[in-house]
This record gives structure tokens, C-alpha cells and sequence, in this order.
């Protein structure tokens, strides 16, 4: 397979629809001939729809043809997480919970604006049951068909590495954008808590909840999200904070940036050839201005246990509401995490919440040295399909607790995040860099995260399925 | 005992004080010669520092005798609940689970602006175990020994009312500050949450606790109000809101002023003498030029629920952090109440915060059409020590709920409150009218509560203890 429109990078497309030398229509078309040739394999989509798509794309052919341009995403082919609501098509979450959900009324607020922004919805992308995991059954990593994709946007960063959408929607409770993102060789972006709406999105543990883009390029992570981000104010966890132009600090160098990398938590556990390429994006960070210095965050060796009962609990709260006596229908994981979360004690969740706090004290007080921190988004290359447990030189570790290990600290925080592609590693699998900024300073993320894409742009990003022929 | 110097307000006993025709120290000695003539059976003080005060007060009289005056708190005598820090002495919270405390090292910050303002402490008052109940064995009621005085802050009603202290600092989680001056007869002001700093005040349910004055006049509070509030860069949960003059909307008047009258949560299980003060009082709004209307919020339904899961869980969690191995050290209430709490669970717990930030958008919704509420603060008159049950007409409901029904919603929400005397009911124990308003808006509730005042003070406001020879 050779390079076609659907590898572009969602800005370079937009470009080109811009200067009416593409059209939307064949956009569309690029995409739904790569689903259609890779999707029986990869099983990213739960829901492709062709005609609506095409029609959308005709529409916005013609309003750019009238002079009518709204903007880089118009005419531009998207995929959003089956666990937001698209008008007309039943949200279903992965789960046999929802198998007989009726099509959604409206649409989330979230794909509201990007159809206003003129974003063409091309289908709906697979989740882990419920966003609750990070495996993403049934898809596969177009890297290695025997690995996962992550999750549980597993679908949408299946669906954007292999180019069968621009960019696509997932949400992010302990890392479940920047997760896929980096098992896929993609960008995820977290935004600040608070900064992206939530309605209409399936909550998984609403104080952990964010909502945000995949696409191959940080410059289209933040077109984005400049879409997407703002008060709503019919959803009060949005923030009232002015919208700046995410790409508004690009191109200012580095030059007495000062970049933390913090100590201990992300020592331990560590693929040595992951490890290699973060220190490698380290160095040329230092190479083009940037000060580095290591940063102490002692409270992150309690954050596996303060995750897990934060999530737990807030999950249980939600799903006892909403599905007292359904147990049988979900699968087992779930199943047993809802079990469990049932049994957490109100004194133990609160605790809980008082080390969060003291951890996002913690950060606050990094960020008075430190503008952006830089850690490896995930300990290893993506698993394999069905493994359990991660060998590391210093131990090992079960395989969800490994993945979610370095992002879940954002989650709780709240603060911005992103993952950005850094070459690949011993397993031949997408290494990803994660930037952390201060609350609502996503431009910042943006800024370092297009430095360290221009470093790590040397080889062809795109994962072997599309370069075979 | 006829009326003397510490039956003054505490505005009109810094006017004396400002213009030197009584000296501090005439002040401390007329409560001192009170608490020494009527404490022994009040029961209203754990702690008098006599010569501390008159120290003070002999620093006070000579500062403003060389016209360094500080304002309307200098010179002037008040108390401090034994919840909360004051340097040298312990803080023991009414439990045997303190009694070996060693002296506090530093004054709460609250403790430490009423000193910088001038105040000079008398000693510290009685709280319910932990200020975890509303009776505050083994203080009496200065209206009628055989009544309790309220609680938690017990004591500073008390003495406030019987003239052992001309204000005194209270704490608020579910009515404290409110319950205690409603059944004593005196003002009390619970600030919007965050408005006032809680370090060194032991917490009981940290969502919930509010630290604000008790004091015979409602400038009386303002005053002291304005001495306590602003944000503390020490203490998270403190607002970084401009602190207006409290007193600054004071005599505008009422015309056009619209006043709420909840509906159906306020209107149950009501004496019917209570009820009639308050249309009395409600009806003098009116005739000031006030516009009075009922307004609905039915999700009060479920606010006695959501209290006791909020306050039992939060307690639960605090006290097992701190106090791990001492169950019987405990008074008996307190001990079922933390075991109770203990095996709450997390999700009934999350469940209870989203029907609390309902009750706080329907209030909000609510003040879009209003300016102040208008409720009974308490639907009885102070109970007998003892007495566990309240008859109404309309069915009996256990004490500790009758007394927290109306003041608790105003904890859940935050919302800033104030409690103001309205002549006594059936028994001949002070009724109270309490006056909500939106967030930050204390200024409001002192002008409205004023009127109140001057509306209710046509009899002598001063338990008989004080007005019998």
C-alpha cells in the first residue's frame, strides 16, 4: 500500500481542502477505502457510516466552493469513541448492557462543535466495556495484529494510526487517550480537567474525566481541540477560562525552557529501550535551549492505590444508578471492578481524595521550578493480546496497572497532558513521550510536544500494515 | 442583677471603649464578675484566662490611650470554642480523647486576626464531643436551666447570651453556630464556605465546616465578621474573594428587595408558635417595602440523607486517620456515630455529593428569582436536656433532626446564613429567624437581619437569669 490522502496529517489535508485541490468527498473516500481494506483486521470501527459521511463531505464540498470556509477541520473525516453520543446512533460503550440502546437524540456537545466546525463524522470507534480498561477488545494494534491497540480509545487510536480518520475522539480517565495514542504511534492530548465538556459522554469516574483528540500530528491535536474546548454552560465541571489559540506559543523555541523530569515513580519499572528514547528526546530538548532538571514528587508511590479507589468507587456510584440489576450483562472485568468498587468504604475513598489533593499541592509546587515535566507515557511497548503481566528488569507487574501507571497521575490532577510519538522500541512497537503542563497551558504542550515530533520525525511514522504492500 | 456594662452590644461597648469613657478593662471585669456569678451553673466555659484577659485589656486600654486605636474589636472581651486553637492552652473538643493535650503551639488564624483587630480573649466554651451534636452537655440553657443551650458551639451561646462575652467564635457543619444562638436567643452568622480560614480548627466534616461569631447584635457580628474573613494562602478551602464592609448595606432600606419563602421542607413539623414569629417577622419585611414569595426546592426531600452520609463519612475518615485505636475513650454518641460512618460506603457517599450539588443548583436557580430566603432556624424552641423526641402537630421526629433540619441545607450548599432573635414562642425560649443568601453576600443578610432586629426588639432581649435579682 502506498501513501495516499488518508496519511496526511490532518492540517496538511486541511491545507488542501483550503485550496479546493482536494475535496471533503475524497477524503471521505481515502478513508473508506482504507477502513474497508484494513478494518476487517484491525476491528476499529463498531459503526462506519458511509452515506451520511459522504453526504456531509458533499455538503461541506460545496459551502467551501461558495466561499463558505469555516476553518481547518472542514471537510475534514473523524472518528468518535463509541462512549459519546452521536445523534442517530446508539451509544453502546463496548457493552451488552446497551445492546439494545435506541439511537442517541442529540449529539454530544463535544461533536456538536466539531460538526460546526465542519468536522465530517465517518463512524464510531470501538472502547474497552465502559472505558473501564485499557485493552480494547476486539481491536489490534496496526503495528502487530497480535498486540493490543490500548484503551480504551483503542479504536480511535487503531483507526487514526492506520488512516482510516484524520483525527477521532476518545476520552481519558487514567490514560485512555495517551494510552492507545502511544501503543499506536499517534499524538493523545489530555486537556486540563475541566476544559473540554463532558455531556452526553458515558461518565467512567467523573472526576478523572476528560474528553479529547488522537490524530497523527500535534498540530492537528490542537485544531482539535481548539474546536472543542470552552465553558459549557450547561455542564458545570467546564472551566469559565478564556480559549487561547493552542498553537499561539509554536515556533517560539525552547531557549530557557525549563523542563522537569521527575524522579523515582517513573525510575522504576521501565523497558530500558523506552527509557533510551526518552532520555534521547530528553537530550535534544537541552540540545535546542531547554533547561533539565530532575524534579522529586514523593506522593506518586501512592497513586496506583488512590487511582484504584478513586475510579472504583466513582464507577460503582455511577453504574449502581443506572444498572442495579444487570450484573450478568457485563463482561467479567467490569463486572468484578464494579463488584469491588461496590465495597469501598466511604472513610477509605475520602482518604483517598486527601492524598490527591497533597499530589496536586505536590505539582503546583514542581511547577513553580519546572514549566513542563516530560515523562515516557507508558513503561513498555503495547502488550500482547491476552498478556497478563510485564517483565521488567527490576520485576514484574500486571499489564493494566503497567499501562495506566505513568498517566493516571494527570487524571487525578487534572493537569494537561500529551503523548507524542519518539520512535520505536525493542519489540519494534511505538515508544511515546508524555509532556505535562500547568492547568489550561495546553499551548505550552504544544509547543514542546511539535520540537520533540520534528526530532523524532526522522523515520516513516506510520505503523508496517500501511507501508506493506 | 440589673443591667450592666457586659449586657451592652458589642458595637455599642467599642463606642464606649473609642471614646475612652470605658476602659477595656472595666469590660473583661464586668464578664468576669458574670461568668463568676452565674458560669457555676451555665456550665458555658472550659476555660477562663482571667488575668491573661486583664492583661490584654490593660494593653488595649493603654494603646488606645496613646490613639492607637485598631477599631471596633480593640479592647473588646470575647470567647473561643474549645475546637478551636489558642496558643498556650489545649485544645480539647469537649473529649476525653484530648484531655492530655499539651498546650496549642499557635493560635488559629481566625484567633489570630480577632487578636491583631484588638479582641481580647476570655477563655474558651464548651462544645459537643468533636462538635459532633447539637446538645453540649454539660452547658445550660441561660433562658431555662432545664433546656439545653443548643450546640455544637453550646458554650459560646451561652455565654454570649447570659453577658460572659460580648461575641464568641463558633463552628458550623450541619447549624452550630446557628442552632446554639436561635435556642440562646443571640445572632449567629454562618459565612459562605471559604470565607473565613479553618486551620487549627479540628475538623468534622471538612465539606461542610464553617467557622463564624455569635454575638447579641447582628453589626455585632458583621464586626467581628469582618476582623475573621479573607483568604488564608496557608489554607486551601478559603476563597480569594474581596472582602466588602459587612455593614456597608446597612440602612438602605428594603423597597423591591425580594424575599423567598421555601416551600413544603420548611412548612413540616413546625411549632406553631415558631411559625407564627416567623410570618410575623416575614410580614414586617413586607411592610418595609420587601417583596415576599414562595419559592420551591424539592430537593430539600433528601437533604436530612445527604447530611448524615456526608458528615458520618467525612468524620469517619478524619477520626480514623487520627485517632485509630481509642473507640472507648469516646462519648457514646460520637463512638456509634464513627462506627456508623465507618461502614459507609464510597458509592452511597458519591451518590449523596450529586443530590448536594442538585440542592446547590436548585438554590442557585432559585436566587435568580430572589434575594434572601426567609426560614424558621429552628421548628422548636429549645428542648429539654434529656429529650430525646419533638411532638409537632403533624407527627414527632427525633431532637438532633429537628434541630439540624433547617440550618444543615445551608452546610450542604455553602450559602452564607445568619440567625437573628424574633421574640420567644409557646415555652418562652428565644425563637430565631434565619435569612439565606446567595454566595458572599453577608452583606446582605446584615442588612435584612437588621431590620429584623429592630423589628423584634421591643421586649428585653436578655434571658431572665440575668434580669432576676
Amino acid at each position: 500500500m502506498t501513501a495516499t490522502l488518508a496519511d496526511l496529517g490532518l492540517v496538511e489535508a486541511a491545507a488542501l481542502v483550503a485550496e479546493r485541490s482536494v475535496s471533503p468527498v475524497e477524503l471521505v473516500e481515502a478513508c473508506l477505502e482504507r477502513i474497508a481494506r484494513l478494518d476487517g483486521q484491525l476491528l476499529a470501527f463498531v459503526e462506519v457510516l458511509a452515506d451520511q459521511a459522504l453526504a456531509a463531505a458533499a455538503t461541506a464540498e460545496r459551502e467551501i466552493g461558495e466561499g463558505s470556509y469555516r476553518g481547518p477541520l472542514h471537510g475534514i473525516p473523524i472518528a468518535v469513541k463509541d462512549l459519546v453520543d452521536l445523534a442517530g446512533v446508539p451509544t453502546r460503550a463496548g457493552s451488552r448492557i446497551l445492546a439494545d440502546a435506541g439511537p442517541a437524540p442529540a449529539d454530544a456537545p463535544v461533536v456538536a462543535r466539531l460538526k460546526e466546525a465542519g468536522a465530517v463524522v465517518l463512524g464510531k470507534t470501538t472502547t474497552h466495556e465502559f472505558a473501564f480498561s485499557v485493552f480494547t477488545p476486539p481491536t489490534r494494534n496496526p503495528w502487530n495484529l497480535d498486540r493490543v491497540p490500548g484503551g480504551s480509545s483503542g479504536g480511535s487510536g487503531a483507526a487514526v494510526a492506520a488512516g482510516m480518520a484524520f483525527a477521532a475522539i476518545g476520552t481519558d480517565t487514567g490514560g485512555s487517550i495517551r494510552i492507545p495514542a502511544a501503543c499506536c504511534g499517534v499524538v493523545g492530548l489530555k486537556p486540563t480537567y475541566g476544559r473540554v465538556p463532558k455531556a452526553g459522554v458515558i461518565p467512567l469516574s467523573w472526576s478523572l474525566d476528560h474528553v479529547g483528540p488522537l490524530a497523527r500530528r500535534v498540530e492537528d491535536v490542537a485544531v482539535f481541540l481548539q474546536a472543542i474546548a470552552g465553558l459549557d454552560v450547561a455542564d458545570s465541571t467546564t472551566l469559565d477560562a478564556p480559549v487561547p489559540n493552542f498553537r499561539g506559543e509554536a515556533g517560539r523555541g525552547l531557549t530557557g525552557l525549563r523542563i522537569g523530569v521527575p524522579d523515582r515513580h517513573f525510575d522504576r519499572r521501565l523497558q530500558p529501550s523506552v527509557a533510551a528514547a526518552v532520555e534521547a528526546a530528553t537530550e535534544h530538548l537541552r540540545g535546542a535551549g531547554a533547561i533539565v532538571e530532575r524534579v522529586a514528587m514523593p506522593t506518586l508511590d501512592h497513586v496506583m492505590d488512590v487511582h484504584f479507589v478513586t475510579i472504583l468507587a466513582e464507577a460503582a456510584a455511577y453504574h449502581r444508578a443506572r444498572f442495579p440489576d444487570r450484573d450478568a450483562d457485563y463482561g467479567p472485568d467490569v463486572r468484578a471492578a464494579l463488584a469491588l468498587g461496590d465495597r469501598m468504604s466511604a472513610a477509605g475513598f475520602l482518604q483517598a481524595q486527601r492524598v490527591r489533593r497533597t499530589l496536586l499541592d505536590e505539582a503546583v509546587g514542581v511547577f513553580a521550578t519546572v514549566d513542563v515535566l516530560i515523562t515516557p507515557t507508558l513503561p513498555t511497548e503495547a502488550p500482547a493480546i491476552g498478556q497478563d503481566r510485564i517483565s521488567y528488569p527490576d520485576g514484574e507487574e500486571d499489564a493494566l496497572t503497567s499501562l495506566i501507571r505513568f498517566t493516571c497521575p494527570f487524571n487525578q490532577t487534572g493537569l494537561p497532558a500529551i503523548t507524542v510519538p519518539a520512535g520505536t522500541g525493542h519489540d519494534g512497537l511505538p515508544v511515546g513521550i508524555q509532556l505535562v503542563a500547568p492547568p489550561l497551558q495546553e499551548a505550552r504542550l504544544v509547543r514542546v510536544a511539535a520540537e520533540l515530533e520534528a526530532f523524532a520525525g526522522t523515520g516513516d511514522p506510520r505503523p508496517p500494515i500501511i507501508r506493506t504492500p
